[in-house]
């Protein structure tokens, strides 16, 4: 399979656009120097428009799950209670880290397959009158499911108008529309590996004059995660350590390309996909994970059927060279992810479910040639944005 | 000057072979499956001797403090008694991060320029009959000092036989020889970025027996840096949160290249490197900041005499393509520093002395044309290792 590039489609790392991979080679440079502060400039700026923020964003060398970190232990003291909503395995992330760090932790906890309830948030917050923060995950990568985030948002602020909301959107920000000033969020984080089409390495945090304003008083230990820090160093063009560079180049990359793209444009072409994804694994006789409501548009997941030999289906797929992903935590072994985010095209997706089919038949399964592909072509089609889906690549 | 590479000679990022630059710009993997697990293994692995040791080696996405930061909060608990031996910049680092997380840290000062004293830290550890961890910096990158790290820790081990030694070599390992099993350091951390040829983002560090069982008690608060958490996952093949996939690609092929050319020839290199440099800043008329018994063999500090116009020489050096880092914190426009660490050559520390010799030439400045050139020459000549200095290269 070595002579083919395989069709990467776990929900992050994405596969990166042939100019990103061309980034990642470039020679180091000086990051005390006036080329990495046009860069750090250009990278920060660019990303408000996808945070839907005016406010200051941060960039730190780590992963999702450290901007996550960097979430909690900037913004809150030991002690405080916190509320943690969690609708799969990294919102039980998100809350596990307040604990650790001594917040005052009460979960608020979805079935795994369903979205947050807003009336629910609500009737939990009025039992907690001196909750500091409430904790959000945008996109559920474990489990496919897209919290309604302005909903939860306005429910949080009509209830408790002081706390402060700290969203996990590591694997949704740059793939849906996302607007944390009109909703009332407080802080937001993102990651290169996923809506960004970079290498993974980066975190991306926005934060609300609240949530910077919190960061005054919080008392949680924090060095290499200071994001006040991150800010200062970054009015001088610096980041306070010695960043990722080669991601950091792969980011600036990917968010040319993004620009190039149109935001719009990069949304209607997550909606596509997504819709072709569900459609086509349904056609395929599989059962989706998630409430379809709150279906997630950067991974899609479904149920591994009881008739099923996952493994001996897994091996098919991969020797074709379609890399999915299987079930996290309590899921492994009951579900499989498909992911559809950052450079995805829709002939992408086709192609996958078009692999899933072949391996489908081989195994013996009572599959109709074309079937899934077709429906998924017809699903992408119906999508209010296919009109402008002209390119198939991830912009010029 | 955009057709030339220029010559990057500050200490960190080094510049990258040409095909780490290359394994920088590979296609995204899926970190959870077979070929990630390999890599991780065979950096893992290949790291060991590097450090002298036969313990387990962890690595984590992030800057090298980020793994200075790791070193303390999985080691240490609030209260405990710290001697936090210091001689720059980085040491002064070290002893804040053990600060913010709480530890009770008495500082051991070095003036800046000079190692520290093994006697003197005996001595301050009489009066420390609890201390729990002595905080060393192997390779200080603020002012081109080695410290004796072998006689440092048989001080301590002499003293407190108890203690935790942990050991910043962000900018030493992989370039010098070190031994933490023969010498009684329990950890040490390094970064990708140095010795290793890559692009930052990733820090590596390994611990003795007595480190790793100091985890298992200690109370700081560690989610990301959990090293524990990463030494687990490992034996997975794995790391627990996604890594900066692009830059494992380039330590694993760093690796290779460093496998190739022999640790041996890496550290004559290094040596024959910075005797050229230190020679060859002599013979330009510079004064050298450290107190050469201590001299760094990865980056050489040198005053800004007052008669110079630091920032026009700069320029002038600059805009001829090579680029060195000034000084840092209270030593900012004090001294400049000449890296000398990870892929460079002997070719490049004479190239650059040579444009320093033009750029001193055309500001006025008496300098015989060649001059420290052939100093330099001569100095490389007579260290030790010359003999095994066959290539020019990084390896094959």
């Amino acid at each position: 399979m070595d002579r083919f590039e395989p069709n990467l489609r776990i929900p992050g790392p994405t596969a990166l656009p042939p100019t990103v991979r061309e980034a990642g080679a470039r020679q180091m440079i000086n990051h005390r120097g006036p080329e990495f502060a046009a860069m750090l400039g250009r990278i920060l700026e660019g990303m408000k428009p996808y945070f839907g923020t005016t406010s200051d964003v941060a960039m730190i060398s780590s992963a999702g799950s450290g901007g996550l970190e960097a979430a909690i232990v900037n913004t809150l003291s030991p002690g405080d209670r916190v509320l943690g909503v969690s609708i799969g395995s990294f919102g039980d992330r998100f809350a596990k880290i307040a604990t650790v760090y001594g917040a005052d932790v009460t979960r608020l906890d979805a079935e795994w397959g369903y979205a947050a309830a807003p009336d629910e948030v609500r009737e939990r917050l009025r039992s907690m009158p001196e909750v500091k923060a409430v904790l959000l995950t945008h996109n559920e990568t474990s489990t496919g499911v897209m919290n309604p985030i302005a909903d939860l948002a306005a429910a949080v602020r009509e209830e408790r108008p002081d706390a402060l909301i700290l969203v996990d959107s590591v694997s949704g920000l740059g793939a849906v529309p996302f607007h944390m000033d009109d909703w009332g969020v407080d802080l937001v984080v993102t990651g290169s590996q996923k809506a960004w089409m970079a290498a993974p390495g980066l975190a991306m945090i926005a934060a609300s004059a609240r949530g910077w304003a919190a960061m005054e008083t919080a008392r949680m230990p924090r060095f290499y995660l200071d994001l006040r820090a991150h800010r200062d160093a970054a009015t001088n063009g610096q980041t306070p350590f010695t960043p990722a560079i080669a991601v950091v180049y792969q980011v600036d990359e990917g968010l040319r390309l993004m620009a190039a793209e149109g935001a719009d444009h990069i949304f209607a072409r997550h909606e596509a996909c997504a819709a072709a994804a569900r459609a086509g694994l349904v056609a395929l006789g599989f059962e989706l994970f998630a409430d379809q409501r709150y279906a997630s548009r950067t991974v899609t997941a479904a149920n591994v059927p009881d008739d099923l030999d996952w493994k001996a289906f897994n091996a098919e797929i991969k020797s074709r060279g379609v890399v999915l992903a299987g079930g996290q935590g309590k899921l492994t072994g009951k579900i499989f992810r498909l992911g559809h985010l950052g450079s995805v095209t829709l002939e992408e997706i086709l192609g996958a479910l078009s692999t899933l089919e072949v391996a489908a038949l081989t195994l013996g399964r009572p599959v109709e040639p074309g079937a899934a592909v077709g429906a998924a072509q017809r699903a992408a089609l119906a999508t209010a944005g296919i009109a402008a889906l002209s390119v198939t690549g991830a912009g010029a």
